[in-house]
């Protein structure tokens, strides 16, 4: 049993540190949002009143916020250096990797270990502890992580050094959102000149044109059930954080003088559509921005 | 043993018509080229002095021609006329739905029969006769021509009437062209971010941007072995081929009225690359002009 | 005065005709709605009961029709071969040059001559006289011709033989759609970056992106007086008029084998911009599909 | 006479400086380029031993660097607290609106004054005193300033605060890049479609597609005198400048959260171009890589 302060409860933290504590672990959680904290305790959590109550004297420190400002905000020189020395930091957040590997930096002066571990898998993945964390770090901290790791996920990466964690969630799902776009494409080319969607879908399935929105996330309405085009795009991983997403890909290439020009188109599309009052909609929604006559 | 004609004996016609000799099928070839007549006879075939006389009184017709405009010249009313009723014709080349379907109705109105039937898996699945058809026409039609599909190639997938085939290939080849230009991009922006690319390609084939390009036939040079990328993208499937592809998907978007703007987007990129001079390259090498500094 | 036959009495045609009934021509129309045969009655003109009707023994046949599919469905070898030898027809639909193409070889295998002038200046221009025709035909045709051309319109151009007229009307469009798109998005850049638009506009218009759309049709609200941008986007040149051009662009481009890779873009935000209820607002409206924010 | 220093001694610092010396200023100049340096010397200009060194007791600074991070390292808060107070900075580099601002704010602490002043024209521009100066800041510092813009300029325009010389440099130079790959497409399909460039460059100038490019920098070989496409696109604006300031746009754009996707295609296509190799030749170059058969 590990003392923990996990900060940032919210849809995922809040059952990420559930899961922790069903694994018998001593949990101190701290949230900015009243709402969040009542909800915490209500399953048992304990709580503190500011988030540095939280994580002194613990061992491991776990954050889960909205955005690298945020972390950066938290977990400042200072705040760090009021941690006891030795103590591993697991930001859990889907972040820039400049900041995750800044803040790594600040860790080891400090004497702290800092893994960043951004997460694939949303809040059914976070309720049922199936979430993929993809990890930056060394081999050492991955290794004194992973006891925590498998409370809350079942598939753990290591990408590399600090920051290769969210390096890698941000390709990941730049790749993505690109099959989600092509397979749209696909699908809207093929029934508009009169194939059966059903019918397309399994024999590029079983071609070269295979990926995993085919296999398990179809966007087309009616071909696949219990996936997010079969309830009116409703769940899922919603049009905004993709969004978000791409915008750290475009950030990252800048940075990089690498070009991603689908990738630009991608943001460009996932962009207007939320901006169209879609953001709250699954991303695989974005069939119908690419040809309105399928929402009919 | 049937009586075929096989018309277009080139880098995939020859092949196909040798495993079908090799079923001990009666088979009479054509091609325009008299090596392509040449390279036939010396593998045993038999051989016509005209389409018309390779085709009269054979039960089966197929066809492996390079464009529609060569399959409407030779498939005209005319020539179907001089068929033995009931012939059944299997158009095996790659060409726009528009004029296979034109053509299955003229065959229809002399009595005849026609899929369309258009391959994938490339001069090396011609040889080990691993091809896969996808077809279009009826379920009687398709019936009858599965002995000899089947000696040429491993799947065959019925994709609905007559042009389906085409189609479905189509809208695999524009997703492929994705895929694969989605993949370099995600490739391209880790490594220039220092993420190891094999690293980096195991994470996401266990991950939603998984695809076949990463699968089986990973862009980037050194991560898997076998592959055009591995050999400096020779061997393969040409750009020029991607290309052709990709202008029949343009075409038939604009004729449905339906938006493929990153099929737009990849026509676009296969074409300059092309014209660049490396037409012949496996259509992976285009990971290359996304970022040349990859080819260093 | 001369016998004409106008043939399409639209919100194009019928004005252009009524211009030319104001010049003293003999005019008989004709149009296949009865609304447009009643407005032209009672606007001073002579009508006939079919287009043949119309057409017989007149000295010049204008047609305004409205795609190329109308326009290759009336001129037929057969009509064409009703017409008194040595009719000029003005063909000013705005159609594939193609068509254009092959309406004026047959004209000119029955003696008769065409011209393809297609016009801009929309139906402002049609009723104040002052539309463009950029004309395709031989430098007589086009001679015979401009005493009528005059009537309706200010700016004559003769941009080369037949087809000419119909490819630079679709290339000055193409280019007018990249330009609206690309002054859009550096007004939306500056402004969301704290600019004002008015100030931005006037500096861009006087250096090296200065352009058509800043200086007579900027599409930022506000900016100008007298523009569409100004009255929520009514009247003008409509998304779908602008959306059939790009398609025309598209296809010529095809047929080419000449990649068009920004005009792509180009047709697929109009024709995603119609498919979501907008188009028949002014096609500088498209700076509101590139930031939705800005129409608040 | 004014006691000016002058950072930068490049391609285009060195004559506007020299053009501040031919009308009788006190010029000392510094550049970390010794052959910059003796360049200056030789042209009858002072030069001090280090940028401190010239800039000590001045009461006009201007600073012509290559990017924003050597904007920033120079003009620090310390090099401005070494300052005469009430020095007047003019900043000509094109840079980043974010770094003009925060060092414009530093100068105000230290009871200086600053002004972003990115300039166009090219080397020429500068040698013959014509370059355009786009101003950001107080309309007193721009008073200030115009004594000395006017020995180096003919333009000068106020954009708006500190900060908005930047921004509006960086959406005309957006917009810019989007007129001249629009014009090259234009060209490139009327062309491939039998057209001849002059006369489809003179009906489309006259129209609605008009834009600068055409105008004064027409991109097709042949078609106009004097400009980089009739001398192998040598000269003008280099491909490698046309980048850097696509991304700032791009860099502005993520930032301000606003689309410009026609700006990433052309950012896009300008650094692919670049590394191709063409980074140094004129930006109407791309119009060989839209297609590069216009090459031949």
């Amino acid at each position: 049993m590990q003392k923990i302060a996990f900060i940032g409860l919210g849809n995922m933290g809040n059952p990420m540190a559930i899961n922790l504590l069903k694994n018998s672990h001593d949990i101190i959680g701290f949230d900015l949002s009243k709402e969040a904290i009542a909800n915490f305790k209500k399953a048992g959590g304990k709580t503190a009143a500011t988030a540095l109550d939280a994580c002194r004297d613990r061992e491991v420190v776990i954050t889960m916020l909205p955005s690298g400002k945020h972390v950066a905000e938290l977990l400042t020189d200072e705040f760090i250096g009021n941690l006891k020395p030795g103590t591993l930091i697991i930001e859990s957040s889907t972040i820039d990797p400049a900041t995750a590997k800044a803040v790594a930096t600040l860790a080891k002066t400090r004497n702290c270990f800092m893994i960043d571990a951004p997460v694939s898998g949303g809040t059914a993945g976070a309720q049922n502890a199936t979430l993929t964390f993809i990890v930056g770090g060394t081999q050492d901290a991955l290794q004194k992580a992973m006891p925590y790791l498998t409370c809350m996920g079942k598939n753990i990466f290591h990408a590399g050094p600090s920051g290769a964690g969210q390096m890698t969630k941000i390709c990941n799902n730049l790749l993505l959102s690109i099959l989600m776009i092509g397979t749209s494409e696909a699908l809207n080319l093929g029934t508009a000149n009169g194939l059966d969607p059903k019918v397309l879908s399994e024999i590029i399935q079983k071609s070269s044109g295979r990926n995993w929105a085919l296999e398990v996330y179809n966007p087309y309405p009616g071909v696949m059930e219990g996936v997010p085009a079969s309830r009116e795009y409703t769940g899922g991983f919603a049009v905004d954080l993709m969004t978000k997403d791409l915008g750290l890909a475009m950030e990252a290439s800048l940075a990089a003088k690498t070009a991603i020009p689908m990738g630009n188109i991608a943001f460009n599309f996932y962009k207007t559509w939320s901006e169209e009052g879609n953001g709250k909609l699954d991303f695989s929604s974005i069939i119908r921005f690419l040809d309105h006559k399928e929402s009919n």
